[in-house]
This record gives structure tokens, sequence and C-alpha cells, in this order.
């Protein structure tokens, strides 16, 4: 055996995640490991905090980078809110809504599954009505922006409708932070969690989440412990506790958070409403640019994500062939489908650090190569 | 709120984790980011596999890194193997034989306790009689290297005595790993998880597991589903198979992979028997130097780890005095105690590429220093 240095070409990432990182954030990786006791370091996670609290329009206490993909940050919301038996209505028009189903089962809690359309945004009615056939409902979960369709969900809408019903929310952020306006208080979202790898263009392998007072008081009152050790968040709350004593739980990953801090500050220093501004006219010039090509939107047009463009594979074109001719001409990477949507359409990410203009009209002239071949 | 970028400074790792990491690894951080499905990665993650498979010396088809930390790779052993109702011997000689239990506990197992004194090795004689008293017992689990009490146990024979009653061992290398032989498939280890940020020498947040062959049947036959959706090795192993299709089920953490491809590489270079030596040395050069201080050891010379050291308080020493100064005078990190040697003991790390001539001599030349203050 004798491996070699892994040097890995330098990638334009338009799928769905990871996204392309500024070199900014990119060099922050590299900077010293210091202790996850340090003083500093205890510093900066605590800058963390305040700058997802920004991102999330929240003043949540509890508002964290969990140590771990947003798959887990999923995980934690569940296994830390639910309980055995609770009910929980699960919006599902897409990959990750399933997920949240395969969450709740594993808990041993009662799922009532409210199915939308794929590619289409969950059905506020469909909500309602089942929020009224199940009074004793304690949960509502939901997508707000599908990764694997490119829809978007009317959050705002369903939190208001969970509240009437005295449900807490328990909502999937991992592509809508930094992309679209998300606003945790105003809202009334309950449990949120989200990834770093999408609109805040950081690497993959971190989820920021945040709890409302009234989940962190679900959590403290429950009668079960938790089923797991790593994301029993009653045991974390004490590591990333800004009061200066800090309970050792586990070992931070130190340089993803540096970083996470470097992406955060990016998105502060060009602030919330300015980034949301940028997907959305990038987002533009790209559908402008499809639709010239004669490619069709999966999503219709008020339900479509603009950071991430799910679209129909044209007739006559070999899925895998135009995605790897992107990558190994251009070194430009575009997202397949995923679960219903594989074979049948692209997924063309404009995330963060993507939503630019020389990625947009690049994205679409090597496209009309590709389906020109 | 107007945050700045983070800039930490350069620190002396020598503490309990993280360990120092060398400027190659450092540098491999900041490498592009590609996609998690992008064949160079796919590549880059057998590659991966393959280093760790001589790092564990296992020909165990089962081996990965773990997209969290240590205490995540614990978890994801036991919720795969353990079922609820199993019974399972673990051994507890300081804090992570403690959280095993824990572990155990969530599962809805059933713990049989085998307590040895912190600071020393797991009695091998006591398991023994826990075993022959609990003939229905599936699991023995233990700690190879004892993180915060710095002991060594006889894994060997541990796993033999399993192997004699029938029992599958999961056993915590994250200390171990790279730092003292360790044979998994010679000494018949069935589950086994350690932490990237220990001998490795690379940065926290990545947990490399191996599961034998047996253990792999074991979860293939479970007869209740996995408590968590995340640890769900059933559903990961397909994510890393080296078969050319990958089923999708997380993002990697691909920078984080970068470096621990680079810490592998190393390790490799160096060979893994020098590593060792490496470490033997170092740690023979402190003890010496710590011999003149007049400091003691907590463990025996016999049950020793070299690479992490942990010492008595000298009396009259300021525990949280003598740290901060070496902290803020010499950039240098030493760990404090844990559990039951909290404000009792310090541990010094000489992990990776932390055990080197310079750190020894610094570390020792700069405790005399603060001691004298």
């Amino acid at each position: 055996m004798n491996i070699k240095s892994f040097y890995p070409p330098r990638r334009i990432l338009m799928g769905p995640g990871p996204s392309d990182i500024s070199p900014e954030v990119l060099a922050s990786l590299s900077r010293p490991v210091i202790g996850h006791l340090d003083p500093l370091f205890v510093g900066m996670m605590d800058e963390v905090k305040s700058l997802l609290q920004y991102a999330f329009q929240t003043k949540n206490e509890f508002t964290i980078a969990l140590s771990a993909p947003g798959s887990a940050g999923m995980e934690a919301c569940f296994v830390n809110l639910v309980e055995a038996g609770d009910k929980v209505i699960v919006c599902r028009n897409g990959v990750f809504g399933d997920r949240m189903l395969q969450n709740v089962t594993r808990i041993g809690a009662e799922a009532v599954v409210v199915d939308s359309t794929w590619g289409r945004a969950v059905e506020v009615d469909k909500v309602e009505q089942a929020l009224i056939e199940n009074p004793d409902a304690k949960f509502v979960a939901f997508v707000h922006a599908e990764t694997s369709t490119g829809a978007v969900s009317d959050a705002k809408a369903l939190c208001s409708l969970a509240q009437r019903h005295d449900c807490l929310t328990i909502v999937d952020a991992v592509t809508s932070l930094g992309g679209i306006e998300l606003k945790v208080d105003d809202w009334g979202i309950d449990a949120i969690y989200s990834g770093s790898q999408k609109c805040l263009s950081c690497v993959p392998g971190l989820s920021p989440i945040s709890f409302s007072p009234k989940a962190v008081n679900v959590i403290k009152e429950r009668k079960t412990v938790i089923q797991s050790w790593f994301l029993d968040q009653s045991l974390v709350m004490s590591y990333w506790s800004g009061d200066g004593k800090r309970t050792y739980h586990h070992t931070a990953p130190v340089n993803s958070l540096y970083g996470l801090h470097e992406s955060l500050v990016q998105l502060q220093n060009e602030g919330l409403e300015n980034r949301i501004a940028r997907h959305k006219e990038q987002h533009e010039a790209l559908a402008k640019g499809l639709d010239k090509l004669g490619i069709k939107f999966i999503v219709p047009e008020d339900e479509r994500l603009p950071q991430l463009n799910a679209i129909y594979i044209p007739e006559g074109a070999d899925d895998a062939k135009v995605r790897n001719y992107l990558l190994n001409k251009y070194n430009l990477e575009i997202g397949a489908g995923l679960g219903d949507l594989a074979g049948k359409a692209w997924r063309i990410g404009l995330m963060g650090y993507a939503a630019r203009s020389e990625n947009v009209t690049l994205c679409l002239a090597a496209l009309e190569d590709a389906l020109n071949q």
C-alpha cells in the first residue's frame, strides 16, 4: 500500500450541496487548532451563537451548531422533543419529509402523515384537516425548503396553524437558512435545524439548531430519558452555555467551526436581506436562461426555491452522461434527482457563494454545450 | 453586532486532545471542496478505508470514518449491536467506561458493571467472574486506553476471555489508535471506535469505526429497528461501499476527511510500529523529567499509557493558575483532570504530532517555571 496525498480539483459546486465556498472560508479551515476548552475557543463559540441567532432571526438562548451533519440535526430535534407515544403530524412532500417520518417511527411515537405532491408546497389545508382530526397531536413537523424537489412551503402559515392547535413545530431549514426569508421568532418556530453546507456556504459537517424556550421546557419536563446520549441536548446545553463554565460533553470539531464562524461573519457583513436578494436575482437570471433552452421547472413559479432549481431532464438527454460531461469538461457539478425524481430531474443549486453571475452564465452555456453533444 | 474573523494563536496542544497536528494535515483542510458524490471523492473515501484498515490492523470490510466525534462512534457501536433486553458486561475504570454504561442503559439493555479502580487497568479476573455469573451476557465492552486516567487495559486478554464466553467485544480505542499496539483481527475485536483528534493527529470531528464480519451479521439479524437513523450503520454501509454505487445517506464532512486522509497517509509513511515506538520514547523522556521535578504518575508504570500522562498536581500548586500560566506564557495546553480526578490531576498528552522532543523539553521547562511562580 502506498497511498499519496489527495489533491482535489477546483470544482464549481452547483448541486444540492455542498455548495461553493468562498476563498476566505476555505482559508479559515487551516488556522491553527486550539483546544476545545481554550478560553479563546469558548469566546468564538459564543460568537457563533450570536451569528446563528442573527441568521435564524431569533433570540433563542439555545442556538448552537451541532457537531454533526444536518441529518443528525434533524434527529436531535425529534429525539429531544418527541417521546414514545406522542402524536406527530408529519408533512411529506419529498425525501426529507419521509426522513422525518422515519425519525418519528424510531422513537416509538405515532406519526400522522400528511402527503402533498412531490415538487409542490405542503398543503396547509390538509394539515389543518389532520389537526382537526387529531386533537391530541403534540407536534407539526415539516420541511421549509425541500432539497429533493426545490419546493418551498409556507412556514409562516404552517406555524401559525400549529399554534392555533397547541402544537409545537419542528422545521427543516437545511436548504432555506440564509437563502430565503426565515424568521424563527416572528413565525413562532419551536425547533429548527439546518446544515452548514448550503446557503451558509461553509464546509459540510455541522448542523445549526435552535430551540424556543417552549421547546427547551418540553425537554426539561420529559418523562423518559432521551434515547441518544450524543444528541441529548440537555447535556449539550452546558457545553455551549455562555456562563464561562463549560461542562465537557464531546470534543467540538474545532476547525469546521472556524469555517462556520467565518461564513457567518460573511453573512453578517453582506446582510441577510442582501443575501436573500442575491439568491433571488441569480435565480431569475438562471430561470430566464433555462427557459431559452426550453428546459422546464418541476415546481410552479410561486412555490419555487431560488437556491435550488429542480428541472426536468430534457427528452433525449442522458442523465449521467450530461452530468459527467459538465464535471469533466467544466469542473461543474449539478445534482441528480433524488427519490421519486431520480433519473427524471436535475437540481441546480445557487447556494451562498455559488449564487454569482459568473456561475449562472457558465452553467447555462455549459448545459447548452452538453445538450448539443 | 459587528463580529470579526477569528484568528486563533498557535498553541502547542499537549492535553488529552485535540492533539497537535502537522502543517501538512492543517494545510490539507483548505483544499477545494468537491461534491460528496464526486467520483474523485468516492475514490478518496476508499483510500481512507484502506488506510484505516492498516491503522486498526484489520481486514474488516466495514471500516469507515463516522461523520461525527468519538462519542457518536461509541454510540454507533452500541445502538447498532445491542438490542433492548440484551445483557452487556461494562467495564468501568474511568469516565468513558461510565459513558458506555449510559449508552447501554439508554438502549434499554441490561448492564452488568465491573468496576475497577480509576487510574488502573480493567481487572481481567473480575470480568471473568462476571462472565461466569452471567452466562447469558452477549457483549463485553471496555475502554482500551482510558483518556480520563491514562491507564491502558489488556485488550488482548479481555477479548480472548470474551470469546471463550461467546461474547462479542465493543472496544473504545479513542486514545489508543496509532499510539500503542492495537490489533483488531489478531485480538478478535468485534466493534471498535476511535477519534480523529488523538494519536492520528487530525482535527476533531470524525470517528473511525470498524465492525468484524460477526458484528455485521449481528446487525443484519437484529429483531428491532436501530433507534438512531443517523447512526444506523446498515444505511451507512452502502454509502461507504466500494462497489461504485453509492447510496445517499448524509453529506460527508468533505474537508475534515481530507484532513483524516492526509493524517493517515502520514501514519502509513511513518509506519505504525515507528509511530508506536516514537510515542514510547517521548513518554520515557517526559517521565524522566517529571521524576526530576518530583511529580508522581497516577497510573503504575506497567499500566501507563505513553500518549496520555496523568500526574498528580503537586501539593501547593494551584490547578487552574498553573494551566493558565502555561497557556498564556507559552501557548502550551495541558489537560485538567476529569471526573473523579478533577482538581487532583493534570493530563499531559503526547499524541501523534505532539510526541516530539521539542515539545517534551518545552513542557518540562515550562512546568518547572510555572511551579516556581
